[in-house]
């Protein structure tokens, strides 16, 4: 057994299915390790950016991490964005990052650099492997890091030597240290700013699925405070049958005019809002003056857990309002926005879809429409660096083999990991992909008039419009082996989507708006 | 005049002409200012390892740095690939980051990130401004740190705050420290060991091009000695009328084959071989135990220079050999495969062309084919890094907009940055991009060899494989607005490229090998 074995053993033992990579000449023991331990599914992606924002997407939905293969500081570094917005979407993930031998680190060579220091900034733990015989004990660290709660980034430096040397044996898996309780103090409070009326719950993480939901729900039938949660949150349960969450809006003004009147705002695994950027003479925090904060439970502790007993401290009946099925009428047929798109998606939307939603401008508006469509899951980019719907909407897939997932995607964004298509098309994931094309970054357009700078002139204007060239989407779907339509009216949508959501396999829909 | 507008133009005062950029909302102001100051040309790059690549060319081919603008960590993460790329190459580049304003950096939102941390690894000065009026001043350092010889990467984090607040002037442009004069020691200490006979030079920089390769000529004619370049060398001047270096192989053994016999390997802007990665029970330093090792220049010392003093304190005449006018010829017609890709992109190649070269497996063997082509630059991947390539010949036909640039690109390569084929149609620049479409990461089979390990079992092949599904060339270019062709044999690929060389504007010819 070498190091690279011992590792793979280990990672299969802790509970690792999925590996996405994309490997280079330092990990090829890790790779030739793959043909000779069962237990782990690589996954090829042809840029690092898909293979972390897969691992992300992959974690949201099979609430366990993935691990990355990824080659040296520059591969890592292609991955960083999404590690970012993995780590703000609280994921857990075990990153394996190749280096060179340690005999071979003292030498200045093309691919050296410190990898520890870009993995740093976007992990919540960094360690190398000092020997062939503690890469087993690492890699169970490791593991245990990622699965600290809610979700942490581990990163795992393997230099090549430590991986082909001969090692002992695979270490076990280490204790997870789950959730804390919510304390009874805590409890206490919030019952007590419950019952004197006008709170508002700020719900993230557990506490916007599955039973955490539910009691949610039930408090918010017995105290009549409302439910919200954060504009961008990493997962959220859905449409008919669930309980309704208002979503707080993106722009500021809007954020503190929703919370208004509010006695009482109580914190569920979140912060107070914040405003996403500053901008001249506007406040950050976004709170209202007289409303108190209360802070129920921390990220890491038990919210669903903790929201049951609050429920049950209140006296909170059984009843939660739950959404009705009513999935949204079809647009009258014409030309396509924003709104008719989302009227068609939220119509045909299938039951306990995945829906991996990047779609920005396009979306946020009509976000309401889905919340009486069937049943879904709704996965949003939580760290806002631009490129995470497409890999987060492979790695759900691959979480998820029997549930369709649908891509909300602005273009611009979406070039930024386009690669992601390939893999769909390799894996043959049961991916539908809408690309909202209004050939612009539009949110530019709209914030360089928020930020107080002058109107658009030709320079502003060449950095915010994509139409020239215009992207044809559908020969860049096709070039990565997916099927693909453009369509520019109710009708074609329609059809396009019903065909895509009917059968199974990767499609893209060019919506032209 | 707000912090904004001082920073460009303190920027256009110290030489900077273009703006490699993709912004968001922090970077407003900036934006906003390229419209009121002249002198910058902005050109937008759909992902940023596009605009710091593009930078790395610029500069290569410009000899002096462009500014790239970066959306806070995330946009800097995106580009630090192939800023790593550029600081193996020595390249000047000076990269504005934005930031959320000083004031909402202590809130926790989701762009919030450690930009200094990010930036450090790759760059050689990194400075954060700290208020409006002193933007000017730090602008100033930040070109003069990337013009310190050989070339620094400069990397200045712009809170928004600092771009929208009032600023009082530019600053004027600092003094540059240019080379260092290499040692009357050195120069006398290499003269011997080249009267001694045996010895080699191993070129880098400057030595590689104009006056130093004339002096490194002269030497080698008067005294024998070998004129050799590292494997990839940013930049060399090569064919017809250029005196010819013979170029270090990539793998350890034919390297220390290559040297075996050499007294003494005299280091001119470079360091002695070392292999690119480590192989199981293989030297990492690749100089023969018994070759002396001189240290002529160091990076920073003017090579050029250096070498015109050493011709003359050895008594070299005015004669250089030079490489003849004599273009490879044609293959025979048939399917195609390295060589005679080579043969006919040679036999063709325009004079004053410039070669980005990412061909890797499919461009070592042919690479002597070039030596007696028409004049032309040849730029390499320095940092090992994979996705420089396409954005390299973007900054390099900016630099030189009469000048034909031709990229030999590895097709899994080309995926990393495929988003430069975007901006090349939207510049309209005069490239001619040849994918290689082995349909692999070829290298790995050989690696995963070379490194010891087994035979690639299904899962290895999966993760070096990239036929399934076949990547088309021809719809991805179209797909961002470059017309593209698909070759299979030498009489297509002959005519595609004599349609290309005669044309201009961006094309693309997939060659199925």
């Amino acid at each position: 057994m070498n190091g690279a074995e011992s590792l793979l053993r280990t990672l299969v033992a802790s509970g690792i299915e999925v590996c996405f990579a994309n490997p280079g000449t330092s990990e090829m023991h890790f790779v030739s390790a793959l043909d000779r331990i069962e237990g782990i599914r690589p996954v090829l992606t042809l840029f690092e950016g898909v293979a972390t924002g897969a691992a992300d997407g992959y974690a949201r939905m099979a609430e366990k991490p993935a691990a990355t293969l990824l080659h040296l500081g520059p591969g890592l570094a292609n991955g960083l964005a999404n590690l970012h917005n993995a780590r703000k979407a609280q994921t857990p993930m075990v990153n394996i990052i190749g280096d060179h031998a340690t005999t071979h680190q003292r030498f200045e060579t093309p691919l050296t650099s410190n990898v520890a220091a870009l993995a740093q900034p976007v992990s919540h733990w960094v360690a190398t492997c000092r020997g062939p015989k503690t890469v087993a004990a690492d890699a169970a660290r490791a593991v245990q890091a990622a699965r600290v709660a809610p979700g942490q980034i581990a990163s795992l430096i393997l230099p090549a030597d430590t991986a082909w040397q001969p090692a002992e044996r695979a270490a076990s898996p280490l204790p997870v240290m789950g959730p804390a309780p919510v304390s009874d103090q805590a409890i206490t409070q919030a019952r007590d700013a419950l019952l004197l009326g006008n709170a508002a719950l700020l719900l993230r993480g557990t506490a916007l699925r599955g039973r955490g939901l539910r009691a949610a729900g039930r408090i918010a039938a017995a105290t009549g405070a409302r439910l919200l949660c954060d504009t961008f949150t990493p997962r959220i349960e859905r449409g008919a049958g669930r309980v309704h969450v208002e979503r707080l809006p993106y722009r500021p003004a809007p954020t503190m005019a929703c919370l208004q009147g509010t006695r009482t705002l109580i914190l569920v695994g979140t912060q107070a809002p914040v405003a996403f950027f500053a901008y001249p003479d506007q406040p950050s925090a976004l709170t209202p003056p007289d409303c108190d904060v209360l802070v129920f439970s921390h990220p890491h502790e038990d919210a669903a857990e903790g929201l049951e007993q609050l429920a049950e401290a209140i006296g909170a009946g059984d009843y939660a309002p739950i959404s009705p099925c009513k999935p949204p009428e079809l647009p009258i047929e014409g030309g396509l926005d924003p709104e008719s798109v989302m009227r068609i998606i939220g119509h045909y939307l299938p039951e306990d879809a995945i829906i991996s939603d990047e779609s920005l401008t396009s979306g946020f508006l009509p976000y309401p429409l889905l919340d009486t469509a069937l049943p879904h899951d709704h996965l949003h980019l939580a760290g806002g660096a631009i490129g995470d719907g497409l890999p987060v909407a492979v790695g759900a897939a691959i979480a998820c083999p029997g549930r369709k997932v649908i891509a909300l995607q602005a273009d611009g964004s979406a070039m930024y990991t386009l690669q992601s298509l390939w893999t769909q098309a390799r894996e043959q994931l049961d991916i539908t992909t809408i690309i909202y094309a209004n050939r612009a970054y539009k949110v530019l357009f709209e914030e360089l008039h928020s930020v107080g700078a002058a109107k658009a002139g030709p320079h502003a204007f060449s950095l915010f419009d994509l139409h020239d060239p215009t992207l044809n989407w559908v020969k860049l779907a096709e070039g990565m082996g997916v099927e693909a339509r453009r369509v520019e009216d109710t009708r074609n949508l329609t059809s396009a989507l019903r065909s895509a959501i009917t059968g199974r396999g990767p499609r893209l829909i060019e919506v032209v708006l």
